[in-house]
């Protein structure tokens, strides 16, 4: 009750992108890998989709299977036209005489003219075969264009290679308690001017209908100029705080969500690099804190990070005058 | 009259790069498709034309066309050359004796030079056809390098792919009245840091000449750190608003024009977005306010955006005292 | 004399980059292109130039001789190649046995291998030609990959395209004198957010030296929310300008130069371009006023801006008042 | 002594991304290149590594030894492929009977099939054969769109080629002395609105145990429009300057670090680069000052930069009251 009250002083904001009424929308706001919970529809798929960005994130053997099938589905396609035109036009081979025989002569010839390999031990002859290959070679530049471009795009994307302790700690911190979370760039990149945006969700009670109110999470260091280590983000719970007389039970009434934003230059893409995460209140540890995550090397002349560490914490006792 | 006299104690805007002289800029300024309502000339048209740029934006269908259009002109050129230094220095082929027969062997010749698939059963004999091959398949590298770029430029290219409502309504909100437009992302992309700036153009006599008067027009939310749902830009007509005392019809009178630039960065792209509509007179929605569109999804863990819905919008009473 | 005195009130910039010493500095200090007027030396060329900016800058017509040299290039040191380790593993072509006709076999098979066309009338045999083929083939792909790169990258190469009007003028302008020049973009562009920063150096005699003094240039208007039609940049000459009291003489005698700045955001490349000029004293038209140079088109449903007349100006009696 | 007691009133920094535990961290922070003098670990070595950064920034002749490997590896495969699967189902050849021609021949017939050559004077035949030409064909393609993206990407990747000069000197500066180090680009590339961030480290002892302290180094000239010649950058050791009093002794006793990093634009890519570096306490020489690196060129008309005496300094007398 006590956080409640004192809740009602504060600010909540409306720019977070979400709308206040906790009964239209469903379950957390915000998945762990910093997507919304959130269906489109209403328009067909195909317009409401972006073959661009689902190629783009689509997971690396997906993606895969996905350029295997397309390769073997232009290739039967062609075939059949083949076939369907004269497969005598396709002169040399193994003069296959079965069904089967020259269907594939005519799949491996498409191929062969899909990727431009071109051996030539088959080749097309008469106006009808030479043009349907002449187009399907250019369909295959065409084609490999857009996956050699995906291929590389995918390996190429930046992004911040960020990796967050999977869990939020509620520890004891000055005369207080805080809220941490600890990040490090997992990969050998290397982020300056890192700037972290936090936010706070909260479900409440009022008048009679639970309403969701977002506040702003303020850290004691929001901006570093260099992520050289990991970085444990800070928020002290002052009077300041929404979460101040907050409690152990607080955390799962008002299923208190943290939606994460942070934006980084990164050195080697020469771009700006965003990661989002979201805790849900199943993700809050309370009464815990973070144990070092990194030490000087055994020669001395360099620093160790031990990305193993990222979530190491030890559970703490909450000092008593903090609780009550 | 009233609008007029109360316009005048507010300053106009000169920095929005249209100029203030109605009677020389023809109809609206800017087309709903976000591009200035203007032409260019007096230098050629192919210096006043950026290629890349007229590519990347032409319609898809309109974009192959103009691909297979100039892939059957270079093979074309090409095979003229071949027939003309002599078609009997390409050995192998059908050994058809017609002009048109022998023509054709020349025309896929050069198709299949051209991206580079070289069968070989016909094959180049000869230093001179060997050459005119050698520079076609180099040709055919840099010509290919340009349009495989271009498609997957065309694919790749950062867009904002925001949906607006077709409508811009004046609505009655808290005690008065508000002009309101609705916008949301329609592909599975997802945009942060969403800005918008909206100017308002109103066509007015002054001293018997009409000129073309810009107000910035406040927006009671101008920034939102995630477009994650639809989002209302909500412009409350106060005292201090271009629009204040502004009836049903100065909307026709004035030629009232709202020029709408949102900019944002997109997290797949890791790049800034922007894009940009207007809405004219014809598009205002004078006494009306948009229904929701997005509600829980049925089984309660995410939310649903029905797109469909965006201008979905139902006629109301302005309050009397409004309209007064 | 009253210019230098009023100007010494004036603070100078020291952060533009350019040294204030005119002793030691040459000529103009920007050319026209935006270039700076400067020559490196003192570490090896190769060291001192980067290949990707000077291929990227190229005039067209001198890439494209660079990529028809380099092919020649290529081809000839593997024709070399062949024809050392025996033009006998070329198995297949005319079989001619001329010196000149076997190294021009080897030329095109190399041209055919590097194209990866490979007809393959003319083929490798034996481990040795195998290998070198190989090794050429593999060549061919990375070469091409970066010229393919660099032809797609110069033609889509974020440009800001615009035109500057070819003189800067001082006009009559309210009850003073102000600097005029002009700027629109040329091609189907457009541009959003543009700013311009001006910087003003003269060369002035201080104890006897000539140094270089750098002042900010203020424009009436110094950022406009989207290039539209052209945009005239004026600056007034108030009692703060470091050119109060500057006379026709003046413009010669300290060798005026204004270094122009521009900067926007293009709408298609979605990215920042920029673009720099310098107008020196003899650009500078002293008493003239530019002409409009748009219109409504004769439908009178669009605006016409004609390029043709950016630099389109009309000499004038400045105001007596004025050059007292 | 004098130099900690003074130290103490001003603030020192916590937002650079290292620790102040001087204990567990290892030699320098920086490494000249600019990279963090730090090792992750405690996750595999294939999830803590960027393949797209490491392939990116290797040394070029490293790189191409990689592509030759990866090309040799990807052949040795197939070849064993189709040896396995039957050699006699590649038709044509040298028809060698040996173990070791056959499996070269198997070798040939995988690279011209992977780099799309296919001269078809060995081809294959069969459904087994074909099936897997045809996937290798394909392989080829995939493999080199990456290989061929990486170098493109190496080649244009934006960097600022800044030139530092090797030293770091204190030079007697107007009544005082000053921190000055400089900074040139050393190609034809050209930087606008370029900026510097200076962050000293000190390692000093507080209460027995060795923290590292630091403070950002306030420059005379941050940030210049136009990087056109050299910067020299110059921290006046002031009142309110960490280094106020500080002694040649003190620079090696606490192990003083610069950590410098510039942020500019760069015309050519239209892209915001970045490059850093660092000076430990062995680059500092106490008691110099640089000499002039440009002039004007003989014939007067341009500047030149003689980019070898980027750290061309004598050493001088510092003045005796700086050293009280």
């Amino acid at each position: 009750m006590a956080v409640g009250n004192h809740r009602q002083r504060l600010r909540d904001i409306d720019n977070t992108g979400f709308g206040a009424n906790s009964s239209i929308e469903g379950g957390r706001l915000v998945n762990p890998d910093g997507s919304n919970n959130l269906k489109k529809r209403g328009i067909p798929v195909w317009e409401r989709t972006s073959v661009y960005h689902t190629l783009l994130r689509m997971k690396r053997s997906h993606f895969f299977v996905f350029v295997l099938a397309l390769y073997t589905c232009i290739n039967l396609f062609f075939a059949v036209v083949y076939f369907l035109t004269g497969v005598e036009h396709l002169v040399g081979g193994d003069g296959s005489k079965t069904f089967f025989g020259q269907f594939m002569e005519a799949f491996f010839f498409s191929s062969q003219t899909l990727t431009t390999v071109g051996y030539g031990r088959v080749a097309p002859s008469g106006m009808l075969t030479n043009s349907i290959a002449s187009i399907e070679s250019l369909i295959g530049i065409l084609v490999f264009a857009v996956m050699t471009g995906l291929i590389y795009g995918r390996f190429s994307r930046p992004r911040a290679y960020l990796l967050f302790s999977p869990n939020i700690l509620i520890s004891p911190y000055k005369d207080g308690k805080a809220v941490m979370f600890r990040v490090a760039t997992y990969k050998n990149n290397h982020l300056t001017d890192v700037e972290a945006q936090v936010t706070l969700a909260l479900h409440v009670k009022e008048n009679g209908k639970t309403v969701t109110k977002f506040y702003p999470l303020h850290l004691e260091l929001s901006k570093i100029n260099s992520l050289a280590l990991s970085w444990t983000m800070v928020h002290f719970i002052t009077e300041e705080s929404p979460l101040y007389h907050y409690t152990k039970n607080d955390v799962m009434e008002t299923q208190m969500e943290v939606i994460v934003t942070i934006k980084a230059f990164d050195d080697h893409f020469s771009n700006i690099v965003q990661q989002r995460t979201s805790y849900s209140y199943q993700q809050v540890v309370y009464g815990a804190k973070f144990l070092p995550m990194f030490e000087r090397a055994p020669g001395g002349d360099y620093t160790v990070m031990e990305l193993d560490k990222i979530n190491a914490y030890e559970l703490v006792q909450m000092p008593e005058h903090v609780e009550a």
